[in-house]
């Protein structure tokens, strides 16, 4: 087991209702003598909008002095230029909180706005890994997508559609200071962005679980079973009721845990496959949880004889494979297998086919994953295993 | 899946010769323009002494400029008057922090010393329900006995030895704010203390997983994996090496989260053994741990036919009993009979005659025990309840 640090200042209020208490919560940041504490409120525009959630919230806010201005706008892979945007309202209106209420894109971009509006220079700068952000305004969060872990991670992915270039910081300035989780808030989610939520949280799991780390034994147990509640009670949702709140709260409090760095203590993660399926977003605006379902499977299928009995626990611990009658790598594939059943089984793609996309870019997309030297823990990958990767990704299966 | 809060700040600071940290992070803690530092070092005076980790420690403050008053002689069952005594010294050499060298008793104490440094009143107060604290000094913690998970929890139990009483307080003001875990510290420990601490966080979790409340997979998991972690490296350390590092990693770290509260969100716990068990040793002054594997079995006992399948389940998840062959009433027993052959071979006694206590005050005991009302949420237990598990843990077996 490795030496760690490990914290997570994040408080999660989760629940029913809970949504009505985000304006309290944000009040008490006012500092004394300041006068009414001034936000941003960034949002999509979509869903939030018309479900009816940010009037719920306005009022809350309204109800706790609290004075917001308003920035939506934000989309899937979320894009630097209305982080740019957002970075100067904040600074011409000298707001001192962000209120992100929405998914992982928003809470994103929410945290590279506070980043931004705290720094002299270009934000993408800390994108760019030439500066490491000395501060930042507290964000906040109401989530409606579990998914990204973002509402208590150190995480930000931002997509600089000049590229396009997909980046990412992760930095302790950024971690929320509160998020709201109200399951019933992710009733009314079309099944794609739940299933690629679903495939998501598995997917930062998994980049943790598949470490060469020995003695890591109670991250492992935790991990197994947090895959393990996932995949019960997503096929709860898709298979039975997609009003189900317990199935709902199980899935978003996974979605949170999954990614607040307590599954890593200790371990060294992988994250290829994040950095891998980073290119494959960024190029053609797909999900980022449809990317990692294309990509994961190729990711294990590639490494198959790399610490075999690793993978082959998981296919036993996660996918019930019985460990006696398969050998190692019989076992180990057939995890791959049912993994890529479950993905199937709730809609999502397993290949560059099921999703159409086109091979073409290939060495490309693997030259610009490896553009700051090989990436992943398990097994150092170079282009040429990434493209690998890809092209096990590109057949239909 | 019941709404609930969850945030903890503690700074887990976790590995090899991560003690020699503890000045550097104290010091962060000193405010502007009021000089170095003062605090308290509180511990028992013995093996921390004797084993030279104190001496690491003030050397650590030393080189960081932290000035320390010291306070050594905590008892296991911390005593009230040590607190007295303790906060008098904070409150006429105004110092500012509180620092536990040791293992929970040494923190708990530290947390009720801190508390009352910052009280007019008695601290006992808050021990006895009186008041609700408002606020404590900052309290951190070298840990040298994983066990109580006090380390990152919001609980202190002190004993007030005119009784002798024993209660505890629960408040998000006196939880750690950075705590210290080296497993190498752990490797002296008398083979007797690791088996109390052991069966601490085992009865940390059991004490969250028995609980009425549907719903709770993904908890359920991660107490389970949790438990199954615990048994397994407990094992290598009894069966193996006492100094095998990983195996003290593993339950070290286990020791925090069992009781950090995350495995109790969205649960509503039970607790009932932890009160009756207080009660056996403010009067016999045994080991909370060795109190708790008499307790707990004679608890699941006594509780067989309330939500039986529940029962049944943690003997086949965390006992591997089959649950396919026996009923779950067979199973449910069969996994209390695995639960004490597992402390019988660590160690631990699982009866009063195990433990040579006298079984001639239990209507006294059980009287206390309800003193505030009913104990326990997965069954509500009244002074004959409690009397009726007191009388099978009395029961030579």
């Amino acid at each position: 087991m490795q030496n760690f640090v490990y914290g997570n200042r994040t408080k999660i209020i989760f629940g029913k209702a809970t949504e009505k208490t985000v304006g309290a919560e944000i009040a008490a940041y006012a500092k004394e003598g300041e006068g009414p504490l001034r936000i941003l409120l960034h949002h999509s525009g979509g869903h939030a909008v018309k479900s009816g959630l940010l009037d719920t919230v306005k009022e809350s806010l309204k109800g706790a002095a609290v004075e917001w201005v308003e920035l939506s706008g934000v989309k899937p892979n979320p894009r630097l230029s209305l982080v740019y945007h957002g970075v100067e309202i904040c600074k011409k209106e000298k707001l001192g909180f962000v209120l992100a209420v929405g998914g992982g894109s928003v809470i994103d971009s929410a945290k590279a706005i506070a980043m931004g509006a705290l720094y002299d220079g270009d934000v993408w700068d800390f994108y760019d890994h030439k500066k490491v952000p000395a501060q930042a305004l507290p964000v906040a969060t109401v989530l409606t997508i579990p998914a990204a872990g973002s509402e208590s991670s150190i995480s930000s992915v931002i997509t600089d559609e000049r590229g396009p270039w997909k980046q990412g910081v992760n930095d302790e300035c950024i971690r929320p200071v509160f998020s709201i989780l109200n399951p019933e808030l992710t009733y009314s989610l079309p099944p794609y962005q739940t299933a690629c939520g679903v495939a998501d949280m598995l997917a930062h799991i998994m980049e943790r679980y598949f470490t060469r780390e020995p003695h890591v034994e109670l991250t492992d147990e935790l991990c197994e079973g947090a895959m393990r509640a996932i995949i019960r009670n997503a096929r709860k949702i898709f298979n039975g009721n997609s009003q189900d709140y317990d199935a709902r709260a199980e899935i978003m409090w996974a979605g949170s845990l999954a990614h607040n760095n307590l599954l890593s203590t200790g371990r060294i993660g992988d994250w290829a496959s994040h950095g891998i399926e980073h290119e494959l977003s960024a190029l053609y605006d797909i999900a980022h949880g449809a990317g990692l379902s294309i990509i994961f499977p190729a990711w294990i299928a590639y490494n198959i004889k790399e610490d075999t009995p690793r993978l082959a626990r998981f296919a036993a611990k996660v996918w019930g494979v019985d460990g006696a009658y398969y050998d190692y790598e019989q076992a180990a594939l057939e995890g791959v297998f049912r993994l890529k059943n479950f993905f199937r089984s709730i809609g999502l793609p397993v290949s560059f086919a099921d999703a159409k996309l086109p091979a073409d870019r290939i060495p490309e997309m693997a030259k610009r994953t490896v553009r700051f030297g090989p990436v992943g823990m398990y097994k150092k990958l170079d282009a040429k295993d990434v493209e690998a990767i890809y092209r096990i990704a590109a057949k239909e299966l």
